[in-house]
C-alpha cells in the first residue's frame, strides 16, 4: 500500500497521554476535562435511549437540536442561520473539519493556516491534493500580522483557516482581525473555516469575535463547533458546523457519505439541554476561575507565562528553565516528574521550537494543586 | 463553490423516509427495525456514561472493546486480528467505507463494484478521483458470472468492492465465490472492501462467507461490520473495520483526522454486551422468522418472490402488477397505499430498472401484516 500520508506518525495527543499513563504521571497534556459531566445531561441521553430514539437521524441532523443551535447563534451573533439549510450535526468538530475541507479542496489549492496549529488542518488539506501555506504566529501574544497574510494569498488560494480562541496559544482574534480577515477574503474570494470549537471559553469580559458576527465572512464561512468542549464531554463526539446554503449543501452531499448521521439519544439529549443558556454562558467564569487558580498557583514560579485569554489551555515558556527542546523538556517532566503535558513545536512550522509547553488547566482544583507544587520546583 | 459532487441529490432513503411521513405511510423503505433494541444494552450506556467514561476513548477505539471483536472473529471465521493493530472501532460501517476508500484510492484507480450496490461506494470513490466499474447482477438471482470480473480487471484497477449478505437483493456470496475473489484479487495484486454489515443475519442454515475466512483474502482486504444492524440501534453510528497490520495502520492514519476517535460510553457498552455471543448468534433466527412471516403472509400475491437469503431486506418483482418504472411505482404506493418501500433502479448501472422494490422486513408482525394487507390488494 501506498501510503497517502507518509509523513504523519501518531499524533502527540495520543503520544503523550500513553506516556503519561505508563509513568503513572498528571495528565495535562491532551485537551479534556478530568471531572464528571453534568449528571443531568447523562440522564437526558438514557432517557432518549428509553423513549426509543434509537434509529438513524435524519442526515443533517435532530431538527430541534438545529433549531436550538440556529437560536444561540442568532442570540449571540446576530446571524440567522436557517436550521432547514444551514446547519448539520457532526461527529464532533473534527469530522466537520474534515468534511469542510473534503468539500471545498482540490488538487493544487492553496490553504493558509497560522501556525501554531491543531494538528487536522494540514494532513486534510493534502489528502485532497491541497498545498498547506503556513503564517507563523510568534510568542508571547501569537498576533497576527494581516500584511503578511495578504502577501502570502496568491491566485491558488482557496480557504483560510482560522481558530479563535486559538488552542495552543490562548490568543483571541480581535474585532479588528475578523474585519481584517473579511475585508481579504472578499477581495480574494475566499473561502473561511473557522473552527470556533472553543466559542464559550474566553476570559476577562472579551467577547468572541465569531465569523458568524460578520455579514459578508457568513457569505463565504463554514464554522464549526464542539459540544465536547462546552459540555465536558468530549468523548461523546457531537458538534456542528454553520455556513450559508449553497455551501451548506455541498457540505452535506459530502457528510451523508462520510458518516450519514450522528448519535440520535445525543442529539435529543443535547436539543433539551441546549435550552437552558446558562449551560454554555456561564462556562467562561467557570473555566476563567480555573485558570485564575492555576495562574495564583504558579506564581514566583521559573516559568514565564502570559495568561490565556480563552481556551482550557495555557502555554508556560520554559526558556529561563532549561535549553532542551520542548519535546525532550516534555518528556523529561513526563517520565520524572510525572507530569504530562504537550510541546507545542510540532504545531508550528518546520517544527520551530519557542520553547512553548501547553499545559490543559480543564482539571480539578486538586489535580492543578499537585501540577502547580510540580512545576514550581523548576 | 464548485461541486465536487455534482449528480448526488438526496439519498433515495432519506427521500422514501421523508415521503413516508408526509403520507402518514408505513415505513418500509429505509433500513432500520421499528421495535426497541435491548433495554439491558441501554442501561450498559448509561452505566458508562455514569462511570465517567465521557472523555475521549483512544483513537483506534476502547481496547477491551477490540478484544472482543477479535476473540468474535476468530471463533466464527477462524482468523486472528490483533486487537493492538489491526481493529479500528469506527461511527458506523459508513465511516469505515468512506475511510478505507480514502486511505486506498488515488486519481486514476479503478474500483469494481457490483450493482445493485448501496449508495456510498460510488460517490466516495469519485470523490477522491477514482473510477467506478460497476458489474450488473440480475434479478432474480443476482449471481455473480467471475468471467465477466476478470474482463473488467485493468492494470489500473484498485479494489474490487463486495457486499455479502448483499443489500438490497438477499443475495449471498458462496465459498465458491469468495475463492474467485480470492484468486483474482491475487492475480491481479487488489485490495478487497468486504462490507459484511448484515453478517449476523443469514437464513436457512447458509454460513457467513466471511472474507476473513480465506487467509490469503484477508491479507489484502478491509472488513467492516455494523453494531446497529446487528443489536437495533442503527441510530448509534458505531461500527468497525479490521485489516491487516500494514492497512491499518494507513486506515488509522486517516482515521483519525476524520473523526478522531468516536463515541466512548456507547463502546464500554459493546465491551460487555459482546460477551455474550448468544446476542448475535440469535440474530439470524429471529430475522428468518420475519422473513418467514412476511413470506408467509405474502402468499398468493402478484408479487414474483425469491426468498431473501440474508440481510433484513426482501425484493419484490412487480412486473406482473404494473409495468410503471419503479420510482413511480413506489412512489404511488407510498402516496396512495400508504406504504413506502425503495425503488431498486437507483442501485443499478445506468438506473435500469428491473421492476423490482426494496421491503425491510426489521418491523413488528403488527407492521409486516399490515404490510402484507396492503400488498395483496395489487
Ligand atoms: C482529539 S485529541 C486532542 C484534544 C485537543 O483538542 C487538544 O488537546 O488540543
Ligand atoms: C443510512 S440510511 C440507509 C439504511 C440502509 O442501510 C438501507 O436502507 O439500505
Amino acid at each position: 500500500i501506498n501510503s497517502k500520508l507518509p509523513n504523519i506518525e501518531t499524533s502527540i495527543f495520543a503520544k503523550m497521554s500513553k506516556m503519561a499513563a505508563e509513568h503513572n504521571a498528571l495528565n495535562l497534556s491532551q485537551g479534556f476535562p478530568n471531572f464528571p459531566s453534568d449528571p443531568a445531561l447523562n440522564a437526558l441521553v438514557d432517557e432518549a435511549m428509553r423513549e426509543g430514539f434509537n434509529q438513524y437521524a435524519p442526515m443533517p441532523g435532530d431538527f430541534g437540536l438545529r433549531m436550538e443551535i440556529s437560536k444561540k447563534i442568532e442570540n449571540l451573533h446576530n446571524h440567522f442561520y436557517n436550521p432547514e439549510t444551514e446547519i448539520t450535526i457532526t461527529a464532533g468538530a473534527t469530522q466537520a473539519i474534515f468534511t469542510i475541507i473534503a468539500t471545498t479542496i482540490i488538487e493544487g489549492d492553496e490553504v493558509i493556516i497560522f501556525t501554531p496549529a491543531y494538528d487536522c488542518y494540514a494532513p486534510t488539506v493534502e489528502l485532497f491534493g491541497g498545498k498547506i501555506v503556513p503564517i507563523q504566529l510568534k510568542p508571547p501574544f501569537y498576533a497576527v500580522d494581516w500584511q503578511e497574510v495578504a502577501d502570502k494569498i496568491s491566485s491558488k488560494t482557496k480557504m483560510i483557516i482560522i481558530n479563535s480562541p486559538h488552542n495552543p496559544s490562548g490568543m483571541l482574534f480581535s474585532k479588528d482581525d475578523m474585519l481584517e480577515l473579511q475585508d481579504l477574503a472578499e477581495k480574494n474570494d475566499l473561502f473561511v473555516l473557522s473552527d470556533e470549537v472553543y466559542e464559550h471559553i474566553i476570559f476577562d469580559g472579551n467577547v468572541h469575535q465569531s465569523a458568524s458576527r460578520f455579514e459578508a465572512l457568513t457569505e463565504r464561512s463554514f464554522v464549526t463547533a464542539s459540544f465536547g468542549k462546552t459540555f465536558h464531554n468530549t468523548g461523546w463526539k457531537m458538534g456542528y458546523c454553520v455556513a450559508p446554503e449553497k455551501l451548506m449543501k455541498e457540505f452535506q452531499k459530502v457528510h451523508q457519505f462520510v458518516v450519514f448521521c450522528v448519535n440520535h439519544p445525543i442529539q435529543k439529549a443535547m436539543a433539551t439541554y441546549l435550552k437552558d443558556e446558562n449551560h454554555y454562558l456561564k462556562l467562561s467564569d467557570f473555566y476563567q476561575q480555573k485558570r485564575d487558580f492555576f495562574l495564583h498557583l504558579m506564581k514566583g514560579s521559573n516559568f514565564k507565562i502570559i495568561p490565556s485569554k480563552g481556551t482550557y489551555f495555557q502555554m508556560l515558556d520554559f526558556s529561563e528553565i532549561s535549553n532542551e527542546s520542548d519535546i525532550v523538556f516534555a518528556e523529561r517532566l513526563t517520565k520524572e516528574l510525572k507530569i504530562a503535558t504537550i510541546p507545542t513545536s510540532v504545531f508550528n512550522e518546520g517544527k520551530k521550537d519557542f520553547k512553548q509547553i501547553r499545559v490543559c488547566f480543564a482539571k480539578t482544583d486538586e489535580t492543578l494543586s499537585q501540577a502547580a507544587k510540580i512545576l514550581q520546583q523548576l
